[in-house]
């Protein structure tokens, strides 16, 4: 049986085997300054003629979260969500933002409309220190119906080489530490809008659209205290299959639901579709945007660097067979 | 009266308003480490540690090229033509691509349609030498019809400031080298769709989905040889609009038609939208890919040094008012 998010269109299953025939190309060929991809939040290549330094480039979109910002014709929220997001995926190897393009498709282009969701974008990379550097707007009849509009973008930034995570070093007996989650961020969307009409859409308007944060300044407040040696950013997939990308293969990661809180927003969609614990922790972030493997010692140091950052859990030694990422729906 | 291009549903206009609403945001902050646009084909950064270098980036899509591609299940060269357009965007300022990142968006991703596309993007990339860095592929049901995709990608460069095109030398008297299109590259497809009914599309395949050519080798090897002081990107525009980008104000280009052939699917498209003069030179490429400006005496040795190059053209003084490119129909 399919389970929830599959019936609501969106094939995790797809995703993974269009994944593997895209690694047989990079088999094929790949550029001899490419850097492992480090789970896979972002590329890293050397950059030429300075061996000590890495650029770091991510693209990616805001899912059918626009459609919920076209529905309700608020146009402001979307920019943020793209550059926070895309600062997340290439803080995962700690990399400093330096620049922004974002690509907008519409079906009929609306300057003023256009101009809301571009601001977006200048403001979240304004607030962050980061040139938008450029961008595209296509107008596509005959692709995207008239209201409807696309948006992504790629972010480029810039690493020591010395400085990038090393998840090799996780062991057993390090401490988690999860930055909270506003709501579904970016992902879900397509779940949350085949669990909520379109008439009830307007009443979760402000819970559906709360922005994507940046944990740009809270990752870099505890690495000044804490030896973080692995991170991840909770998107597609959540902890299930987020966490484990920066995991050694003899290591799991262990959390206690009870820990922290389940945005109402998430509790509500669990409850409308009956989503099972496996599955709801695979589609929603349910509550954890982020995550920081420090060790033991560490953690309570981190904890304190950030107001509303938490010990989610821990990491164990894993046995082959078992799976990379286990929550406990209580204290174990 | 609208022209046809507007009545295809693409208003460049509407297009040309956004663009003026987006400098806005940028004349309310904008990054130090941004230089000028130059022409606007691609944005350049200054290299943080290294002033001597910028990093240059672009992004683009490929326009209802691929409504196309997807109506003739022909998956395997839009990721040519998404990187090469790119590549010759960033080639405008001189700039070696280091790297490229795609965007996928589909309605319903069939692994492996989504692996043939991706596929196109990779060879390009390899055939340039440039790593595909990453890329996003996105699953959205209720954005886009099950067969429906759209794909955009970003490119990042790097150029030294010392070689970066000055656009100010360009003087009367400059000629001005063509390197020939080999069809629409990626625009004007709108157009093309409103004038050729889908069951014509087949017949018109192979010209229609024409791989858009990288210039790179072409403009080095000019480069090799003759003095250029600015080049220009052929795409949505035309002659008429993407030009002037990279000509001083004092200065207009004038072409002359009977030195090239146009291509016949322009032909084609010209007879049957009854396109007027300036129309066409503002929709379609007409038989030009890019353009380089190098002085008269240069100009030779620059058409010698690759098959197909021509001089097109050539510069001169422009009075306030007057147009900044003119095509005279026949040799004047």
């Amino acid at each position: 049986m399919k389970d929830a998010y599959a019936r609501a269109g969106v094939d995790i299953d797809a995703g993974n085997e269009a994944v593997v025939r895209y690694r047989a190309l990079a088999d094929d060929w790949s550029h001899p300054n490419v850097l492992g991809t480090l789970g896979g939040f972002s590329g890293l290549f050397r950059l030429p003629g300075d061996e000590r330094r890495a650029l770091v480039g991510s693209t990616d979109g805001v899912g059918t979260k626009i459609l919920i910002a076209a529905a309700l014709r608020r146009y402001d929220s979307v920019g943020a969500d793209l550059v926070n997001h895309c600062i997340n995926d290439i803080l995962v190897v700690s990399a400093t933002p330096l620049f922004f393009l974002d690509y907008l498709a519409v079906g009929k282009l609306e300057p003023a409309v256009a101009a809301q969701i571009v601001s977006g974008v200048h403001r979240a990379c304004k607030a962050q220190g980061m040139a938008l550097l450029g961008g595209e707007t296509a107008e596509m009849p005959g692709l995207y119906k008239p209201g409807d509009f696309d948006l992504a973008g790629t972010i480029v930034g810039i690493v020591d080489v010395d400085a990038l995570p090393d998840q090799a070093r996780v062991t057993p007996g390090d401490a988690i530490v999860a930055l909270p989650s506003v709501g579904l961020h970016t992902n879900g969307y397509t779940l949350a809008r085949a669990l909520i009409p379109p008439d009830e859409i307007p009443a979760f308007g402000d819970a559906l659209l709360a922005p994507h944060p940046s944990y740009y300044a809270e990752v870099r407040a505890i690495q000044a205290v804490a030896d973080v040696k692995a991170m991840s950013h909770i998107t597609g997939g959540g902890l299930i299959d987020n966490v484990p990308r920066t995991l050694p293969p003899a290591c799991k990661a262990i959390f206690e639901q009870q820990r922290w809180t389940v945005p109402p927003i998430m509790a509500e969609l669990v409850r409308r579709g009956e989503l099972g614990h496996e599955e709801r922790y695979r589609t929603l972030n349910m509550g954890i945007g982020y995550t920081l493997t420090v060790p033991l010692a560490d953690a309570q140091r981190a904890v304190a660097a950030v107001p509303g950052a938490f010990v989610a859990g821990w990491i164990e030694a894993r046995r082959d067979g078992e799976p990379a990422v286990v929550v406990h729906p209580a204290r174990v």
